[in-house]
Order: structure tokens, then C-alpha cells, then sequence
């Protein structure tokens, strides 16, 4: 087993210089570190983090626990563990991608009976969390990428439900719509009390109000199948919507072929937008939708780095809302003019 | 701090019986392992990990090395991270999710020097591969998703490209069509010597060529617009194809919507694949396409399982090929019967 002489020695440095460039205590001009570090991966030199972390008491690794995947996860999830491996690594810290697997609280027991980890990073946070209950009793440090009912003095990031429905409200408002529908998550994710789909639930109901805009919600379409029911039925409760506004992908695919088969035209009869999705899956749509984005990168990063921080010291709670991104596709345009019965057109050929 | 006695005490087992549960030497009753990693999280204890590291110069944590996405992550690569942490947790192990930064090499010099992983895991490996030069020079335990030109004795586990082209033609040609047009992933891939791309195309045409039945390529659209051209020029220069391989799923939508404008509709007059795409971005499109879904979860399982055999002895390498899963959408029909001229009806309207 090489030492740390031995590498000192390869590297043509002192030991001294050798241990504060590997443990990071005094700054080392970078071509000296690439060096030192190139002598000892090549001599298979390595004890020095665990050594540290005995001395020190800290690992620098972080866990990002995450759900298994209902239903796979999506491109806003993975930008949140990809946001934050880089945060953290930008900040001298590793991340774990650590599953749950059936049971989350065995598996934070596990993580931290085990000494491998500093803190932890929730995703996926319900508004009862057991995960974060776990943790705050255990006096583990953690963060949240989204946020439980009544986070307290927990450091969290999360989506701004309010921001990002005034602005998807203002974006219809503007083009002249005076009536928007709502089509939020599945029925299991709202009865899960999953936070994103109460929040925006109630932050769209909120923002229609204040804007002076005829609204309707309780559609919680979570298939294509079931976003085509949804709009049948809309269609003849209300037919005086123009604008809409749907949260889950799929839903929107049933949406858009049960407009085409009423004859209701994307952007020119109905305005359509996808909240929570990502422009890159927009795209995929034809006409390209209208998109919210989420800030998934954003909210990674800052998640990570409230974590390091927190183990850095003290400090007040750190709690981000940021808002979504709404990027205008082709799925928005002003309402059709109204027909001489004053109601919609409705049945005209596509 | 608190002691492994301290931990003993709390958990009322013996103090051998805590080594035991925190540092796997033993089997232990899953109850008393619960107890016992409940006590330690309770009480702060944490240094066995760094201890036994230092024993036994192995940390457990296996990082995934994985590049700056350029165009953001997709779900495959998604599911190749989720199924290396899942496989590598069951088997005892912890996956970092490692970006590679600016420098991939600096960054696996950082890695290995800090002592902090037994080895690594490679995803978007290009066929001259440096990351993997230096890891093999540098003796460093690796596996790779996706393999090299020249893998040698490299354990891997990589799509079978050969298999899944075979099985695409085979449902077009069962289908009755006699002549297949496959458009590549973009120029840039390729010439990015990206794998995928150079792999899928020679398997392609190579199982066309098998089968029989005619085949067009040269294609290579990274987007909607080209793929929007690349349809145009396609159907110019081979008004007679009648079945489509598409690898961008961008360029799927562009395919899409000019087949529409020609008045060729899908798939009636059309049958379109989308290839090495999710079923999850399949049923975005509509019709639903058909896919050949990437084996994303396995590969990652794969890669994982690999590492850790290789971490926990010799043994011949390991190199596995996966077909991707062909999963029939709405996409897929007979050709259209030939017109009276011979060709392919042209301008119907749709």
C-alpha cells in the first residue's frame, strides 16, 4: 500500500503540500494539485478521505433519496438530481443517488447508522413527509426540493405555485380569453397529497379570481385516455372555455386528439397549456405547446447548496420559491370570435 | 461521540452483534439490524463506515461518471442511473452521481485520488473512449453502459443493436413493406463517433440487406425542421418507401407533421418507428408510435452488478448485450395497395 511519502515523492512535492491538496486545508496552485493527484491515483494511493472523515467527522457526501419511480421518472426529476450533483460538487461535496427502495425510513436509518453521509436531500416531498419527520427527530441535517405542509425552519426550494399561475392566467388574460379551465394531476397524486398538484390547484383558482377570469377545475385527468374523457365532459359543461390549462403530459396527448375530433382548433379556437412540463417534451406536441417549465436544474442546485451551507454552519432557514418558466409555443392565440349566437363555434371542420 | 458500546447499550445486544449489523460480517436478524441502525442513528454514531473503510480499503461507493447532458438528460439515461443505484444498493453498494465537469479525466483523477470510490461506472461511452484509457491505465475497477470500438476484457453491458434492428425490420416486413428508410441521430452524433449512432446504422442496413427489402440512408436530423427536410428530401428521391426508422425523437415530430402536409398519413400510408425512444415519449406522439424501447433499467442494473462481481473478485469479463423491447403503437400497418401507376398515392388528402 503507498503512502502518502510515496506520493509526495512521485510528485516531487512535500508530504505537507501532498495532504493539504488532498484533504483541501490550505490552497494549492492547481497544476501542483492536478499532480499530486495524478501520482496518487497511479500509485492506488487513497486512505486520505476516510482518514479525514474519521478526523473530521465529515464525509462530504450527501444522499438524495428519491421514490422508486411510479410511473418512471421524468426529465424534471432527473434535472433536480443533476442540479444538484453538480452544486454539490462544485461545492466540494458528492452526491449519492440513493433509492428508497420499500421502505424510506429504513433506508435513512440505514444511511446514517452507517456514518457514509453529512446530510440528506429529500425529493418527491408529500405534505405529511414521513422522510422529513424522520429526519428533523434524528437531528439529521436535510433539505427539501419542494416543500411539506408546514416546513418550519426546514431549508427548502420549491416551485412558486403562486408566481407561476398569475403568470399562465396573465399569459390567457392578455390574448383575450375570459374563461380558462384547469385540468390539474391525477386523482391518486391529489388524494396522495402530493404538494404541486394542491398548490397549483389552489394558486390557479387564486390568480383566475384576481384576474377577473371565468375559471373551472376539478378535471384531474392522469392518461390520455382519461385527458379525452375530461375534455368531452368539459366541452359540454362549459363550452364557452377557450383556454386551458393541463398538468400532465399524457392527459394532454387524449386533450389535443379530442379537440381535433370536435373540431376545436389548436391555437385558433382553444388555447392550450402544459403546466410543469418541460419545453423539451413541448416540442414533441404538434402545434408545439405553450409550456410552464419547471426550474428542475435550479431548484437541484439549490437544494445542494443549502444542505452544504447548513453544514457549514448556522445561518437562517434557507427557503427559495421559484417560479416557472413560461415559454410561449404555438398552442396560444387570442379566442375566436364569438359566432352571431354568441357562443363558441363549434362542430366547424378542422 | 458516541461508541459502538453506547450503541450497544441502547439496542441491548452485544456489542459484537452492532459490528456485525453496521458492518456486514455477519448475518443479523432483520429486526435486531433495525434496532441496532435505529439506536446508532438516534445517538449520532457514525465513524464506522470511515473505519471499516480504512480496514478493509473499501468504501462500498461506486460512482457513475456521467457528462454534461447537451442537450439535456433523456429518460434512458435516466433509467441507466436509477437502475445502477437500485442494483448497487441491493448488493450492499452506494452510487455517487458524478459529473463530469469540464475535464473528465481531471474529475476521475479527482475521484480516485480522494480514496473515496472502488470503482467506476461509465455511461455515454464514445468508441475511443479516453475516460476508459485512463481508467484501465490507471488499474481502477470500471464497468461501462454502452462499450468502446475495442472493449478487450472491459466488463460492459451495451444495447444489441444487431438484434433490435432485426427485430424492426422483421415488423415492417411482416407488415408486407418491401422498402425501409432510417434516419440516423444528427450529423453531430455521428461524427462525434457516439456509438449509438454508427452501431444503429450499420445494424440497420445490415439486417435490411438480410431481409431482403429495400433500404434508404444518409438521413441524419437532429430536430424537428430537419426532420421536417429530411422527410421532403426522402420522399423526392423514394416516393416508394412506405416504412420510416426514426432515432431523434425531435425529428419524429418534423417526420410527422410533413407526412401530414403531403397528405401521407399514419399509418395508413405510413408506418413509423421510433428507435431507441421510451414508450413514455411513444404515446406523446399521435398516433401513439410505435418503439424499440431501450433496455435503459437493465443496462444500468447490469453495469452495477458487474462492477460489484469485478470489486469482489476475478473471473472472466463480463460483456452483455440487451436488445431493446419492441413495443407496437398505433404506428404500424400494412403498406398502402399501389396505386395504378405502380407508385405510392400521392396528395390524397388526409
Amino acid at each position: 500500500m503507498s503512502s502518502l511519502r510515496d506520493v509526495a515523492e512521485r510528485a516531487q512535492v512535500a508530504i505537507s503540500t501532498v495532504s493539504a491538496a488532498l484533504n483541501g486545508t490550505r490552497p494549492v496552485a492547481a497544476g501542483t494539485r492536478r499532480r499530486i493527484e495524478q501520482a496518487a491515483a497511479e500509485l492506488g494511493y487513497r486512505p486520505n478521505l476516510l482518514a479525514r472523515g474519521l478526523q473530521s467527522k465529515r464525509t462530504r457526501i450527501l444522499a438524495l433519496l428519491y421514490p422508486a419511480p411510479r410511473s418512471g421518472f421524468g426529465l424534471t426529476e432527473m434535472q433536480f438530481a443533476t442540479g444538484a450533483a453538480e452544486a454539490a460538487r462544485e461545492l466540494g461535496h458528492h452526491l449519492l443517488l440513493s433509492p428508497e427502495n420499500a421502505d424510506p425510513i429504513e433506508e435513512l436509518r440505514h444511511l446514517t447508522g452507517l456514518g457514509l453521509i453529512d446530510g440528506v436531500l429529500l425529493m418527491e416531498v408529500g405534505l405529511d413527509d414521513e422522510r422529513a419527520a424522520f429526519l428533523a427527530a434524528a437531528g439529521v441535517p436535510f433539505s427539501m426540493i419542494g416543500r411539506t405542509r408546514d416546513p418550519g425552519s426546514i431549508d427548502y426550494a420549491d416551485i412558486d405555485f403562486a408566481a407561476t399561475a398569475r403568470d399562465a392566467v396573465a399569459h390567457v388574460a392578455a390574448l383575450g380569453h375570459r374563461k380558462l379551465a384547469f385540468f390539474n394531476l391525477s386523482a391518486d397524486a391529489y388524494a396522495d397529497g402530493y404538494g404541486p398538484a394542491i398548490r397549483a390547484g389552489e394558486e390557479f383558482a387564486a390568480a383566475a379570481r384576481a384576474a377577473g377570469i371565468g375559471y373551472v377545475d376539478g378535471h384531474r385527468p392522469g392518461s390520455a385516455e382519461e385527458g379525452r374523457e375530461a375534455f368531452e365532459r368539459l366541452m359540454d359543461a362549459h363550452p364557452d372555455v377557450t383556454a386551458l390549462a393541463v398538468m400532465d403530459d399524457h392527459a394532454a396527448v387524449g386533450v389535443i386528439a379530442a379537440a381535433a375530433a370536435r373540431g376545436r382548433r389548436i391555437p385558433d379556437d382553444l388555447t392550450l397549456m402544459l403546466v410543469l412540463s418541460s419545453a423539451g417534451v413541448a416540442e414533441m406536441f404538434h402545434p408545439r405547446l405553450t409550456t410552464l417549465e419547471p426550474p428542475g436544474t435550479e431548484l437541484g442546485r439549490l437544494g445542494a447548496r443549502m444542505l452544504v451551507d447548513r453544514l457549514s454552519g448556522g445561518g437562517p432557514p434557507q427557503q427559495r420559491l421559484v417560479p416557472c418558466r413560461l415559454v410561449a409555443g404555438d398552442s396560444s392565440a387570442p379566442p375566436p370570435v364569438p359566432g352571431p349566437a354568441g357562443g363558441p363555434r363549434e362542430g366547424r371542420p378542422a
